[in-house]
């Protein structure tokens, strides 16, 4: 058992630390004045992209990269801290190719692409070169359960033909999106297996049918890459793009989401770790009744909580990342849940402090607080609300217990069970 | 970095488990049954000392500990895991000589005992033989400042003169203590420095003038041990029973706490371990409208957070473990305070959860619950209470504030301040 | 719609508040010296009680009273502010003759006691010459839900034979008990309707058969008149002992309970204000870091929360006593279900503040604080627990939403249904 | 004490509903199209207001109304609940010429206004002709604490001329405003009672040197009629402008305040409703694990606990209304501090579970929920933040200790003071 970072770790943490401070936080301004005028700032991210690559810190997150990749090849554990200094600037991980969906995009096509998919969608991800968007959850159902999904994926001819309606699919606003993975029903047989019925399919944004709704705002805030709405009318794709097995889709899926929830959860850090930075330096320079807010004793009791509450979530993140490393994403199921419901419960309650203590300031977009508790309220839905985690979290107890002898913890008693009853 | 425990540690662990099952649980109801008779259970806890001892698993707790004493020696990370097993059965830890106050006392005196303090005192703890208290807490002032304390130690002679009222005192009913070192104000001039104005010294259980004045019950529990209030008057030491130096009572009583305190912690995650462990089978068992407690969504997400609470404390704990082994009790200073809130929270949080799973029966004196609760509840004062700890947390990020550069946050904002201040 | 209280209750508000301030706190430390030697301060409690029905202040709970009974005819509104004062000390409600179970076993007979029943048990209660208890809940089924009782209640020739375990029976160590009311299965046949197997007999604490097995401590206190448990094994009744008709059992049980748990709730209430007035006046006392504790705004808040909490309350208790007044028990069913959450849950919340203000001295016995807290803690199973009251109230809003016209809801949504749909 | 709201009140809240239903609520759409183009939907509003004027639902809010002014004359606790209707809909308050700010400006007026002054603003907003706005938070100062406000106002020959900038300023977005109040200092003088230094001018909106910055948005929600930034350079009105008497602005602000925050409040409380009604309803069609969400425990715990923290609210806000009829603003003034504090953080709390309840879609502009949300959140500060209004809370209750005969409390005590201190 060892707290420290490795030195290899330690030295690409400074390098990440340094290139946001050096190049993206100049920038941020003018990041948000774009985005602010409805514009994606494509050139600056793009120059950006260029400097990261060179620098090195490009592909970070994926351990089995392609051999003929660019990247650097480190483990869950490994990437995970850099993931929180990512996670500072909300658009900071497109810079090194490590947002969200890409990331889990990428490991999806890495796992299952045929060699055609491979050169026409991984590589020019794996590049920078285009983006791409994952299509899953639907509004007409508990998104909870995958396996509600209706979307339908029908065999016609050598060909594949999708109906339906999803939602908050992130990616679509970006100028590069050029591929949906689409989750949707294949099989529709009432006797199918609903855990066997799914599959996927790789749709190009361009296809005919495919139309992108709305960018739907998420409390009132349009993101400048999308969470948007889409509609498959009569789209058609060749068989051949098909991802992996028929009615392998959900599991597929499940498969997706491990490492793609730890990046997650450590941008949740990162994000309460400037939300708490925010706090203690206006804490010191505002004053009321007399005196600094940082000596009010409720306002101390905030900062004191939440730097507890941080450094709690970040070891957990971080023992879900080793477990995953150690174990396998599949061993790490109950871990990965676990994880997801208290870094998104931790974002709005950080966040939530450090609004009160700006003040009516809080509340407006000339501080970045807004956005960060939005987004952390959207990640107490985004794959899955915190209910449908902490059920997995509760089951993974009543096995154990199970699993425990007969009558373990009733030696924990401290009255003899025969004794109150035979008295 | 590394989440796994060493070979070492995992073989202790098995073993300090597999003693408490074999030779600890067996005799739990009969401890019980003692106690509750107002007996402390002497033979039954001599029995099983000699058995630990020759085990093996003895005085594990002191990495420093004196050559010529019996006990392993691990480091407070390496030992924190088996406080967390030992802390399962409040009277398990005296059985492996670990418990508190001793531990803390054998600390204390290994590091500032004379040749002849360490002969009379120290042996004879290390040993098992004695058992010893520690008089600091004082009813009349705010115990969570210890320069408060108004005990006085008066130089007379080649003796030393207590007078004063101490409370919550652990330790002065258990049949073997025979030693108090008290905390007290040695230098009373108006211009001393409040932090050099105290001294300790050794004052043997009988003592003249020397009363314990009642087991103070705590939440209506009384302790086998106690918790009591001492009253001294005119109680007359020799010169020779001062420990250390005269004046740095106050600074020894600081040194005296961080491993102490991981190890309140730990044991509080084993006892929160078996609370959840309880009311896990309980809610497996128990039906109410049709069917089972743990198929109650709300019974459910109790257990969840139950589960991520511990299991974040836990790291948490150890963490502050790894950095005293690495960087000393001083620089661990912060962090200690953070685990000791944290801890404390946790228990009462978690207990409560399980007492309302166990409805009535949870509060009575069949389960251990009540016990559980009423201890973390007293855990949110001994040592200083919750809100002492917040400020030193508190007070730590208002630090590294200061310490950040200047604007460093602002380049987070979203709105450039200038243009928000000219337009 | 009118928050004051009327000219009556006003008065009578003064009256109960000058008696308690007169001639109960005067004896209160007696009062908690005897019990805690283990002895019923009877002679005291005799001498109390009749001054109070000298002084009319008797019987003040039942708007029914019968007419040769003596005693005040107040409304539960009119009962409830006067309920509060009485709760301010643990043992004053008997001192006026309103201490459950009493008063709900006196209402009970009042409306289904035969002539013999009235005059052998009711007369003596609402005299104070006699205690009595309550026996429903038992140890081996959830309490939560009544149907589940086994206590058997069989017909044998003139008499009837029960035989049980109950627990948590309130009354069976007072000097003067001499009544059980027992709920009981007199219909075990399987296609009993489960609302209608049970009956209530009335038997004697002396009948043969009935032992009491212990005073059960709560959180390790041991009430004056007892939480026991009864072991009912062959007890013989007459038949006349049956209370109102067989198979009524658990409609009375119901019926018993609304103004009850007025009286609680209300109690609860003026425990809570003790509670407040305590750490206040702690918080204005004590010192720390320089300033008194009162100064420290994270003390101000949980201070400034209790009231808010506590008057918020109060008015809901209010209201639910209103409504029984008006539409009867029945009608304010769902009302009574909630105040009892409400107030349990507060009374728990605020004590545990006060405990925190008063540090290690908050959990002896010295202040009331400990007995209030466990009280608090006891109320949230005593007559079922949280979760069960939740699920009546959320009952209700779902039977609500039923009744409400359909799409009346959808109306305030900002998106056209149609257009989302269509799009 | 009765909880039945007056007959008078009942036909109100009836009527007042029927219009909602009748004629707000069918536009409810074409309104949020409207203002979702940037469009304020005049004409609708004008022609509602007509509807309702004539109908009698027109300055419902002012109990002493000026006899020449059209409006029904209702109490504070007569019309609270009419605002708890209006508060369900947004945008319905302006309808029947009760919404903030006009209402406290209107009040104003009418308290201090010159006849001149009357003519000229107070009769065309009480005829509904144009809007205003009320100019205090200041961007650069705690608005916590009102005598911070900095903005200059320097008498200048018959003129006074107005510098500084506010923030946070409702109203100037709508396109009838015509009027802000502005509170700034008069008087600069460093020996000034800094409670009788501000002064009150009242301000066209079109004067030279006002400029509306920006429109800004909370949460990203950008307010139909403005919550703006304006910037007053040498803004220059005749003397006759002032309102009331120089030096006495800060006693006018805070005069300004206690019925509004009723207003606000029984909003609150409405939209409480609203969000309730909506989250029921979504658990009673939705289903995940194969079953309604209103099956699931822990959602109908929430829908419960929603009840009664409603419901508790609300009493005591009518409590504060009628101590406002009973005793005045003044003597409410801790009551109206604290029906602030719970009112606002109910509203998050709840809209929070609503929002949970209808996963994804409940984060959109589809519902209301996400607007509810922000405006409650904002709730947080407007007027004051909690924490100021906590502090008045937690006064009150020190003065209430302090006025407590000495040692009252102690008497609860269950050891004797002496016996402790002497054994």
């Amino acid at each position: 058992m060892d707290f420290g970072y490795a030195p290899r770790v330690q030295t690409l943490r400074r390098q990440v630390q340094d290139f946001l401070e050096d190049y993206l936080l100049p920038h941020n301004l003018q990041w948000h004045r774009a985005v602010a005028d409805g514009q994606f700032p494509l050139q600056l991210m793009e120059d950006l992209k260029a400097l990261a690559k060179w620098d090195g810190l490009w592909n970070l997150f994926l351990p089995e990269l392609p051999e003929d990749a660019p990247g650097t090849r480190l483990t869950n554990l490994e990437y995970a801290p850099l993931a929180e200094i990512m996670g500072r600037l909300p658009w900071a991980p497109e810079v090194f190719n490590c947002n969200a969906p890409d990331t889990g995009n990428m490991e999806l096509l890495n796992l299952f692409a045929t060699p055609e998919q491979r050169e026409r969608w991984l590589m020019p991800l794996l590049e920078g070169e285009i983006r791409s968007c994952f299509a899953m959850s639907e509004p007409d159902v508990a998104s909870s359960d995958a396996t509600n999904i209706q979307t339908s994926i029908r065999r016609d001819g050598d060909a594949y033909v999708i109906n339906g309606r999803k939602w908050f699919i992130t990616g679509p606003a970006h100028p590069n999106c050029r591929l949906a993975i689409v989750l949707g029903v294949s099989d529709e047989g009432e006797d199918a297996d609903p855990h066997a019925r799914h599959s996927m399919v790789l749709v190009p944004m361009d296809a005919p049918g495919l139309e992108v709704v709305r960018n739907i705002p998420i409390m009132h805030h349009r993101a400048a890459e999308g969470h948007c709405e889409l509609v498959f009318r009569d789209v058609r794709v060749p068989a051949g793009n098909l991802l992996g097995d028929e009615g392998q889709g959900f599991r597929m899926a499940q498969a997706r989401l491990g490492p793609g929830r730890i990046h997650h959860c450590m941008r949740t850090i990162g994000q309460c770790e400037v939300a708490l930075e925010l706090m203690r330096e206006r804490a010191m320079e505002r004053r009321s009744f007399g005196k600094y807010l940082s000596e009010h004793a409720n306002v101390a009791d905030w900062i004191a909580h939440s730097r507890l509450e941080i450094d709690q979530a970040r070891l957990l993140v971080l023992q879900a990342a080793w477990q995953i490393d150690e174990h396998g994403a599949r061993a790490a199921r109950t871990a990965v849940s676990g994880i997801k419901v208290v870094a998104a419960q931790l974002q709005t309650r950080i966040v939530d402090r450090a609004m009160q203590i700006f003040g009516a300031m809080g509340l407006t977009p000339d501080t970045p607080l807004s956005y960060l508790w939005t987004w952390g309220r959207a990640m107490r839905f985004l794959d899955g609300p915190d209910e449908v985690h902490l059920r997995v979290v509760a089951k993974d107890e009543f096995r154990r217990a199970r699993e425990a002898p007969r009558g373990a913890t009733s030696q924990y008693f401290t009255l003899e069970q025969d004794l109150r009853d035979t008295h």
